[in-house]
């Protein structure tokens, strides 16, 4: 879709606008779920995503066929700071074996049956330093937002994911101005930095909060100054996913940074999403503990690119597909407990 | 398969003499894993499990194809002492409903992809009251344990399941058998028993392990004393999986006592299964810990049928398909850390 506003500083009350899940088509998914052959409660969590998935797709019946992983990519002018352990050119070559079919989501998308896209942000122009400048101007925060909000097509299910050296960087940063701490809370060794890397990084993200100081209360801003071109993407296509009510997985410390600009800016704006992992990097815990989300699963990946995220489709598609499918006690003629 | 013994007593030695993995082709994968384009470990947990379906499938591009869940149902003695929610009559009406695609397990093998039998085992003969006698006699044990070996067919992932009324109970005076601590330690809420049901569990596990004293102590003679005939026939489809070396994800507390005969029986003979989830059920978590198993899932079910082995095939699936799909550096051309 098109992003519907003009301004980032039309985001926020747009999105405070927006509806929530139908609410008849939740009920109705609990009164089936209470009616079907298995003890009650006994697919426990897999219950609750089903009917969380029913109130979004606006059906008792839901189910997943069409399935969406976006994955964005963007280079940070922070990564000259010696944060990542890869050079920055990488981005662009990861960018060449998502398109070569090569990468890790690649085999995850295709295992999960989900269409995969991949979005490169002006890979040749890196977002500013941040120690020094904002990381993005108005129209460049602008336009990553709308390809962000562009990439939501034809999908039941959204997945974004990201691909950027330096960007757990953005993310410790981001993470700490929109939920607070200290910089050495938020910030891990990434794709593996050692002890002196870990220390540069924590170092590039205090300097960066302190550097933009009372700029960074508005969590819009605080993406404008601290994030990265396709951090903001994955802002504006979850927020997309919302206004569309598709259901929307969240992968790694990275892309949940990108979400929890949305709840800062209006609560409950991530109603519409699950959690799909807890990673290695120590941030994502804290900050998907911060935003009362209980990961679907604790595998230890620290990758990115949505792998995380897409390794939890299949659940969401059997949730759906057990509440849909089942038999109920009635149609089944099996006896119910006394 | 065929049973390969003609007696209980042949079980344990003939389990002992089995192969393991594939060393050469586990030693290939985890080389082919470090050359892959994604940080090292960065896939966390998904790269063990590839190396590991590796091993067992003895090549270094593992693949899931022809997944199989083999659900084995029973009828418990006990059951007549109050120890369920549900009637006995509902195993053979979930039979029926397996048989018609309404239950739970049906959806989730379809949305897996797998295969799914169904195998009733002589429902009108419930197995004794294991208060008073031996659950099985050893021809029982013996056809229970054929049954299972029958199962495996055409497979190159197993996942076992079960449908038994009463049989958390029987699972509990098992594993209690097996890995001591108190009956009390073991025993659940199972399908849903109140206060004074989970005490009439608990009573009959403790009477049980009274009763039969002296003959537990060989774990097949546990399993014949104190197990059921869909369980003795998921020991005997995990251990027809070892010598095929079909890798087996295990399900939840009643497939996981079934499986700790064996590991019991001779150390190391679950070394081609992995724990496809942590139920709800408390004996569980124990069972594992005490196994060194880690769970892929976390969910709170307490289902049972294979339900939450099912909702794993996919994780392993992908795990198969990045170590087998995956682009080297080399190959695509990206650069390694330095």
């Amino acid at each position: 879709m098109t992003a519907p506003f003009a301004s980032s500083q039309e985001f926020r009350p747009w999105l405070a606008g927006l509806p929530g899940p139908d609410a008849a088509a939740r009920t109705a998914a609990a009164a089936r779920n209470g009616m079907l052959t298995k003890p009650p409660g006994a697919l426990g969590r897999i219950e609750d995503l089903a009917i969380w998935l029913a109130g979004w797709q606006g059906t008792d019946r839901p189910r997943i066929d069409r399935p969406l992983i976006a994955v964005f990519a963007g280079n940070h002018g922070i990564a000259a700071r010696g944060v990542s352990a890869f050079p920055a050119a990488v981005t662009a070559q990861m960018v060449a074996n998502f398109a070569a079919g090569g990468a890790a989501i690649n085999q995850l998308a295709r295992a999960a049956g989900a269409r995969l896209t991949v979005h490169p942000l002006s890979l040749d122009r890196p977002t500013a330093d941040f120690t020094e400048h904002p990381a993005m101007t108005e129209p460049e925060l602008m336009a990553a937002l709308a390809a962000g909000f562009a990439a939501v097509t034809d999908c039941d299910l959204l997945v974004v994911g990201e691909m950027g050296i330096a960007n757990t960087t953005a993310a410790a940063a981001l993470a700490c101005a929109l939920m607070g701490g200290a910089p050495a809370d938020w910030t891990g060794r990434g794709t593996g930095v050692d002890d002196a890397g870990l220390a540069r990084k924590t170092d590039v993200v205090a300097r960066g909060l302190a550097r933009h100081g009372a700029a960074l209360a508005c969590p819009v801003q605080a993406l404008r100054h601290l994030g990265g071109r396709e951090i903001a993407a994955m802002t504006g296509a979850i927020a997309a996913a919302r206004a569309a009510r598709v259901p929307v997985i969240l992968d790694g410390f990275i892309a949940t940074a990108a979400a929890a600009v949305l709840e800062r800016a209006a609560p409950g704006a991530l109603d519409h999403c699950v959690a799909g992992h807890v990673g290695a990097e120590p941030g994502h815990r804290r900050l998907l503990a911060g935003l009362g989300m209980g990961p679907l699963l604790d595998l230890g990946l620290r990758l990115g690119e949505g792998s995380g995220a897409a390794l939890a489709i299949p659940i969401l598609r059997a949730a759906a597909a057990c509440l849909s499918g089942m038999a109920t006690f009635a149609e089944a003629g099996v006896a119910t407990a006394p």
